[in-house]
């Protein structure tokens, strides 16, 4: 039993769904919708139409799932509730602040027309918040850290575009291996920002720029750089577009819990990824879970959900049974 | 809504359940069923009464979950399916070959009378299944790797206990640095038995026993000892008592993957325990996986389950809103 899979949106993400419907043995890809002009676009699966993203209700008996790989701070808003009306759908919204309010949309339209969605799918939110998920409930009385990175904040990247005289930037996330090794070797510390992360930027500055000006701005900036130590190296366009096109990330999500009379058993669970590219990464993990809104939605189980509320034997191709017998 | 917990069976497990129960915010110990003479049994939580096993069948409506205590070999493919006759049933059936045997007969038993039981549940078979799950399901074009340890193995402890001349035994399994550190390295080797897990024996011999064929017995062992590299020393009754007599466990879980057009982007997910206590900690997951069946009883979700099979949000005693807005 194939499932067939439409893709939203062409950009990153959506051109790693259609690499992970490839790897998938129950997947298809029936179309990819896009708010360009379908003419101008070439997608890497010979025979699979493009299609304009005004057409997509008309594909709805020949589509089971959705995914829509638009961003979250403008287009998942508003689409995941509106193509809910005609389709199951997965996305991945990762603004935590408005997540009950996205939540509540997805649900409202969903479960108006009889579909399932599943919503914040991917890695942090995601396998992160599972983890979470999981270790607070096996340990109730316990500290929780998540550190991310080696990787690049797309948030941070654009915070040093904006700044005048830059023409280029690229910000790294590192988690400092000094909290991790605290927190592995039995501590909870409370950590502050700067204790977490350090953040690295590579800046293109415009010919005759002050370089010293554009430090400052970066290593002050409320909110985004203030609060942890930054370092700012200026490199070439050349050097930008040689060693900084990478989209490697990962990161740990770790919980220090103790049992016990009084508290003196100690345990740590970590669970880290490390990925060689986070937008592979994020859509194998959509893929997986598209699987589960197929299957859901065949249940009848309509509304919108969040990967806690999704059982793992759902996201696998393999029988409950196979599970039992090799996963277990 | 706090659930009534009831635990068969006193031994570590059982003890580490009482544990957990107060830690958690949502359970309370009704009563500690015993197959010993009750009147002979101290336990730790005042007022709490220790009844005969076989009293049992009359606490069925005091009792909203019963926590099975027992061991795999004997006492659960007995004790799960009869008390699943009565009370919702948590165990940590761990004989991963004989698990589609016992699922069946617990299923059998729970749909029958209308109880919710969940089978296996602990670390492994437990949260390293989910760890094996999650990463299956995201990185289909993948290999996976479990490493135990370093912690004792009761089984191979055993064995050495049987050999003739020894008087007490204990067996450390220990995970191969270097096989973990060629795997996070991005290699998936195939790993035998020996370059994956080294054995590490104490042994207190009898009085006048002969050292050398002890330590050669155990060495060539098949099945338990010949495959792995293994270390034997010979200590006194004393030193075994005061340095050995830990629980401390613990383990890995990792999947290294492949995604893109050739397989030629490289994803590593690793999940790991650090355990000062085995016991205490699986009886921590037992407890959170308690309030999972009580909730799918109250849903009429009867019959057996694994930890596939639940959604992590069973797990916790929060609302599924708090939920959203804390861990996603």
């Amino acid at each position: 039993m194939s499932m067939r899979i439409g893709i939203m949106g062409y950009g990153n993400l959506g051109k790693g769904v259609e690499l992970a419907v490839k790897c998938a043995p129950d997947a298809e890809l029936v179309a990819v919708f896009t708010r360009r002009d379908p003419s101008k676009l070439q997608i890497k699966t010979p025979g699979v139409p493009v299609v304009a993203a005004a057409e997509a209700p008309q594909w709805k008996d020949k589509i089971d799932v959705m995914i829509i790989c638009g961003g979250s701070a403008t287009d998942l808003p508003v689409q995941t509730p509106e193509y809910a009306k005609y389709f199951n759908v997965i996305d991945s919204f990762d603004t935590h602040a408005k997540l009950p309010q996205h939540f509540a949309n997805v649900d409202a339209a969903a479960k108006a027309a009889g579909t399932t969605a599943i919503i914040s799918v991917g890695w942090d939110p995601g396998l992160f918040s599972i983890a979470r998920a999981y270790a607070n409930a096996v340990l109730p009385n316990g500290k929780d850290y998540t550190f991310w990175g080696k990787g690049v904040s797309q948030g941070h990247s654009d915070a040093i575009r904006r700044i005048k005289g830059v023409k280029n930037g690229k910000q790294y996330t590192i988690p400092v291996q000094a909290a991790i090794d605290r927190i592995r070797s039995g501590e909870t510390p409370d950590l502050t920002t700067r204790e977490k992360h350090t953040r690295l930027c590579y800046v293109v500055p415009e010919e005759g720029a002050d370089l010293a000006r554009i430090e400052e701005e970066i290593k002050t900036m409320p909110n985004y750089f203030a609060d942890n130590d930054t370092t700012v190296k200026f490199i070439t366009e050349e050097e930008f577009v040689r060693d900084h096109s990478g989209m490697a990330h990962g990161g740990f999500v770790l919980r220090a819990g103790a049992t016990g009379e009084n508290g003196e058993t100690k345990h740590l669970i970590e669970y880290s990824l490390k990925l060689d590219s986070n937008p592979e990464f994020t859509t194998s993990v959509l893929l997986a879970y598209a699987r589960a809104a197929y299957r859901l939605a065949g249940e009848k189980k309509f509304g919108a959900h969040t990967v806690l509320d999704i059982a793992p034997t759902y996201l696998l191709p393999s029988s409950a049974e196979e599970q039992r017998a090799h996963l277990v």
